[in-house]
């Protein structure tokens, strides 16, 4: 059998915790062989909802941790105040060496601020954006940064589309994957001072494939692998991507359920539309990895069930015995 | 009945011109009392199309113009040297007072940097936005700039926001438009350096009334109004709302025609189905009025159809009945 990987899951973070988290973790050690899951967090909470499974005990670890940090908080303030919240705990593992890698559902700044704080940043890797897979017609797409430090610089954008490049192509197997950089248009010469800036260096790059401007309306159908932006720009992508997702699928519901005929006509479509669309679900390839630290932290969907979860630790568990982090260092220590 | 209003079109511009920009035209003067239609581009194209149908010839005018920008050239260096071409011809018409105002589906570069040279900027007004009007599940909002000048400032943006509140006053009838500002988090403290910095600025204003930070997944939902953003974060929330929605319903026709079952399922929902998603049809609206010029020009999508060529027209009455120039002038003036 291969290596043990253990992953720290914050029991506390997001709107379902600790149920879905525990039900993750569950689901988490029966699927995956090799993987330990440490659930960090209010002790009485956790082993109350651990008390309704029959499970290898030794494959599920509770550290206890008496603080939580709410979507609320000024995320430096909760993190310097709140040294025993579920988010600073778990970090001080993947610190440590106790775990290999950290999934939250919980507040991204605090997740944010924490990994700079207490895992810290590879050598030579300038910020640490916030990379998410989105579902595309083509397959998964890497968005980077989608959130984590705005007001990016050109060098920023270049060590993402780097990154970004290793993550697709150890994390999901794409080849030589395409990198584009969002624009809002498909010349060099369009856009605004921070693309027109960063357009050429991306060019000169010899260990990517940069294909060029990636207009936003393209994006839905999957002609990039690695797509990077400054992250208000990459938030906005992020979130409209969902929120539209959501509003018309809300859209066509109401249309399938207004009129009888109509809603026959739905009941006997209904599974196919279902598996089609599947392709197109979010909570399918986990949670949003924060890249460049030297550890992983992965952050999922505040509003997170066991699926979401339980993605996250899979995918923890890939880019661990993959060693993207050796291969992110190997390439970065080039140019420092 | 009420004065003629005289709407010059660009009958070369767009992937469909001639012929469904004279259809467009066609359908203007039949269903619009007050409206009298000036055809600009090449005669015996125009004649050529015009000549299928049976019409008031009172109400079409040609004017001849033997130049065409395409969608490739560089908008400035293309008005600068084609000053025969559709799209200057008609700035012109606009300019002298020939025409209230100018529709066209041809180059947004070269429309905004005509419009600049030949109408010119109302006295006060820094920048001219590009408002685009989004299908969101309450009705529609508007969103600004979504696509003229990038990199804006934040007395920028407190002008889009004024000239968008008359604008959704004035062309769509919401009374006290409810303003936001694209945000990455719900909190005044969020965001980029210009949103940080507008902010404040747009909560001081009196006359509209600003609700605070709109996060990217809330604009399909309708909160919002008016939605103020720079160019280029605004370009590319236009263009994803038009790419994700035409992706999602490509996947959904797909998964309705994936098996006998549920295509007779199709069959039996098509009618309620296209009832509902008319609502978040981009075409009703008209097109993307460019505000802040002493006339109007609005831009309608490249691939635009005679639907949107007429709902532009209609759109440019309404505008012109309102005077809504003359208030977004008379706003402005008490600022200078």
């Amino acid at each position: 059998m291969s290596k043990t990987i253990s992953i720290a899951v914050d029991a506390m973070g997001g709107d379902n915790a600790p149920k879905e988290i525990v039900k993750g973790a569950i689901k988490a050690i029966e699927e995956i062989d090799n993987v330990k899951v440490i659930l960090v967090g209010l002790k009485d909470k956790i082993e109350e909802e651990l008390s309704t499974y029959q499970y290898n005990k030794e494959r599920i670890e509770i550290v206890n941790a008496t603080e939580i940090i709410g979507f609320d908080e000024a995320p430096a303030m909760a993190v310097k105040k709140k040294k025993d919240s579920s988010i600073v705990v778990a970090m001080k593992l993947v610190k440590s060496g106790d775990a290999d890698a950290f999934v939250s559902a919980g507040s991204t700044g605090a997740i944010l601020v924490a990994g700079l704080g207490y895992i810290g940043r590879i050598k030579g890797i300038e910020r640490t954006p916030l990379a998410a897979v989105m579902p595309t017609l083509k397959g998964p797409t890497l968005l980077i940064d989608c959130g984590a430090n705005v007001d990016a610089r050109p060098s920023h954008l270049v060590q993402f589309a780097k990154m970004g490049s290793l993550y697709m192509e150890n994390l999901l197997g794409v080849t030589n994957p395409k990198v584009g950089i969002v624009n809002i248009g498909a010349e060099e010469e369009k856009g605004n001072a921070l693309v027109k800036e960063t357009f050429p260096l991306l060019k000169e790059c010899d260990n990517i494939n940069f294909v060029g401007s990636c207009e936003a309306r393209d994006i839905p159908y999957g002609e990039y692998d690695v797509i990077v932006c400054e992250a208000f720009v990459g938030n906005v992508i992020l979130k409209l991507y969902e929120g539209l997702a959501g509003a018309l699928l809300k859209k066509i519901k109401g249309g399938l359920m207004s009129t009888t005929l109509s809603k026959i006509g739905a009941l006997m479509s209904k599974k196919a539309l279902k598996n089609t669309l599947k392709d197109f679900d979010m909570a399918v390839h986990g949670g949003a990895p924060l890249l460049g630290l030297n550890g992983l932290a992965v952050k999922t969907h505040g509003s997170s069930t066991h699926v979401e979860i339980f993605n996250s630790i899979k995918q923890c568990v890939t880019f661990v015995e993959n060693d993207t982090n050796g291969k992110i260092k190997e390439l970065i220590s080039k140019e420092i």
